[in-house]
């Protein structure tokens, strides 16, 4: 059961170094470039949750998110191992080096304008080996959140004017606390 | 603290109907075109979640995800109230009316190449008013889970090859299992 146009020819409309922007009949979406892939970090610590905020150019402002990083967007990087690029970054941003790693699956972030999806990764059994902050520009804050206090935390960082990343639905829950409307 | 970029001129490469390609120094993101937002549904009943299946022409495939729809995309409608427009999109892609309706804040799909987020409403106290499906060319199937057993569905609807959105991760928690690598 595919839409009519499922079958219509794929058309480049604007192809830059990281994102390319597409059309296919009436649907206007945008891809990762040259192969480019992400992986999503959930880190926890015992009761903890290790998250990041760092400003984000596309949204203006700074945003809280799950640790991140996408895989052979270096040049000569292209067959990079999934886990070796999440273990760097991990260690990159956050200065914690974890001991066990499982895969919990690939998830599409936007399926209805975007192409592209992630590889989520659980790293536990953490060591703090440094300190964060990221590489080179990157201003990465480094929060180490106690999950029971996880929706407070969220709200005083949207009182501060700090994005919230979808992927933070995870530690939410379906139980979260709602304003009725 | 804002990386030198956030200062440079935002250029649009590229202006589609719903979505436009920008370049910010070298950043490279996309955004919805003509002041159009997003309203995403969680719409529980009881144990049971209502998850809608379609497919998604930048896939290539079906995604599983959580109802949702577009606010002000249609033309004389760009003041359209947030709510309306989630009540309208939950009874046509569901069949489901909802009584009780909760802000649970906004959230960016993916903050690194995608300036817009979206608007999360739980929607409970349903009653069934129609067959859903969405309109015209929609090709919308309804599943109807049982929360218990949702890790067991995603995996079914994995292996049947279909795609699963981010949003998902509301439901399966950090808890989820994985395996280990």
């Amino acid at each position: 059961m595919t839409p009519d146009d499922a079958d219509a020819p794929e058309e480049v409309m604007w192809a830059g170094r990281f994102i390319t922007a597409k059309r296919r009949g009436k649907w206007e979406y945008v891809g990762r470039a040259r192969g480019i892939r992400a992986a999503v970090i959930l880190p926890l610590d015992g009761d903890h949750v290790i998250l990041v905020e760092q400003y984000r150019v596309p949204l203006g402002c700074n945003c809280l998110e799950l640790p991140a990083g996408l895989i052979g967007d270096e040049d000569g990087a292209e067959n990079e191992d999934p886990l070796e690029a999440a273990r760097r970054e991990l260690i990159e941003e956050t200065g914690y080096s974890a001991a066990r790693w499982e895969n919990l699956g690939v998830y599409f972030s936007s399926p209805g304008m975007v192409s592209e999806s992630f590889t989520l990764l659980r790293a536990s059994e953490l060591t703090k080996v440094g300190e964060g902050g990221g590489v080179e520009d990157e201003e990465i804050v480094v929060h180490r959140v106690n999950r029971a206090n996880l929706e407070q935390f969220i709200a005083d960082a949207r009182a501060r004017g700090v994005a919230v990343d979808v992927k933070m639905l995870l530690l939410l829950g379906a139980g979260m606390g709602g304003i009725k409307v």
